[in-house]
């Protein structure tokens, strides 16, 4: 997938400070991966046959769909930055990744596009921890 | 405005548990009165002649209205209950609505739209943590 | 619910032009009324004995959701006015509200959330049905 | 950038149709990838010096990012799947695509990040059309 995230970084007219754009740049696109996965993965399971026994696995996959598009929004924003908002919201993003990916793990051996969803889901988890680790 | 929050929860076929309902439904809709409010507060900013002095307010807006989903869909769910997810939500929520809050209610006095603004980010902030104050 | 919909309209700075403000704010709210809905019935439906049979439900709930926070976004703007964006998300909100409500009604006998999500989905459609036959 | 789109599709457990996988794929991974650049043109032009002649140009930045979420959503569901719905929500981002498009294109000899976004834009824009002009 071809993204804009580091050209538009690169024509930011202002200094970004501190901030290491690398890891900023990862966590855009691994927020918007692991919605799109989550998504994916949330109606896939809704044509298994064992539907029923999938049923927090679909509710997880739904939350973690709908909490990505914070994070990569409020990331790709720079203006008037505010480092409590950031942080705020990935740390609320790192632990219902984890749980995603917790529940998706569970049923890996069995369903193939759960395996997928929690790579996906443990790549968004990393690259959140990366950020909020880091300085900034 | 006339939600069916309360019809929903009234006929989810399980047990709730220990949450209180009530605030649950108030916060959800003051995440929905929240993100809708903030939108407008963005845009009507930008209509304005100074809206170099109020970037940092458009911005905010932004941010606030992009959080604002995660907490109104994950409430709207009961099965496969997770607390933490539930609780990372609103962690992120509560300070995302104070920073919005605060960033408006200083143009409260010149900007009557983030006057408006300001009152409902602090009822969204206030829900929250009522809700994390509770049981559940 | 209370919101800050009115509030916003009456203290935008410019002119609205001709566009019925009544009928605009019944629709923002019937939206986000809406979306609210269609994920509190996609999770219910989640806990029903007979998911299976309600897949098609869940995953036209998820799809009502979804679009309906692209209106009651685009509505809430006025600075820089562009009719054939509003008519777009319009003319494509109604019908996914049609698909929802038809889906839930067949459904509405056997399960009263089906019931009250399809109502949610009707309001909305005509919302935006009224809003699309309106000036503007 | 690295996503799961096309191993979401290959681990479906049904059969997907006519569908142009190669097509959808593309206009998911486009729809995603517009939406980060409106959002990070829309704070970029924030920032510019000059925000009050870029008023039009965030403010559709900010529609266009907001209706994008919905057909990247509603591609990774092919569950109870309804032509209607699929394409009532292209035929609406095809045209929000090109309005955002344009407007950024009229500030690109300018401002780089605009020439970026309608890039971004217009990729979506045909993305979205080849997938209508598809079988399915």
């Amino acid at each position: 997938m071809s993204t804009s995230v580091n050209d538009m970084l690169r024509t930011y007219p202002a200094d970004l400070g501190s901030v290491d754009q690398q890891a900023m740049a990862r966590c855009i696109e691994a927020c918007l991966a692991c919605a799109q996965a989550c998504t994916a993965c949330a109606d896939t399971c809704l044509s298994e046959g064992m539907v029923g026994e999938l049923a927090k696995c679909i509710r997880t996959d739904m939350d973690c769909a709908d909490i990505r598009n914070a994070p990569a929004a409020v990331l790709s924003r720079h203006t008037g930055y505010d480092a409590d908002i950031t942080r705020a919201v990935l740390k609320a993003c790192a632990p219902v990744c984890k749980a995603c990916g917790d529940e998706c793990a569970a049923h890996a051996d069995v369903h193939e596009h759960c395996r997928v969803c929690a790579e996906a889901c443990r790549r968004c988890e990393q690259a959140c921890n990366d950020l909020l680790a880091g300085p900034g």
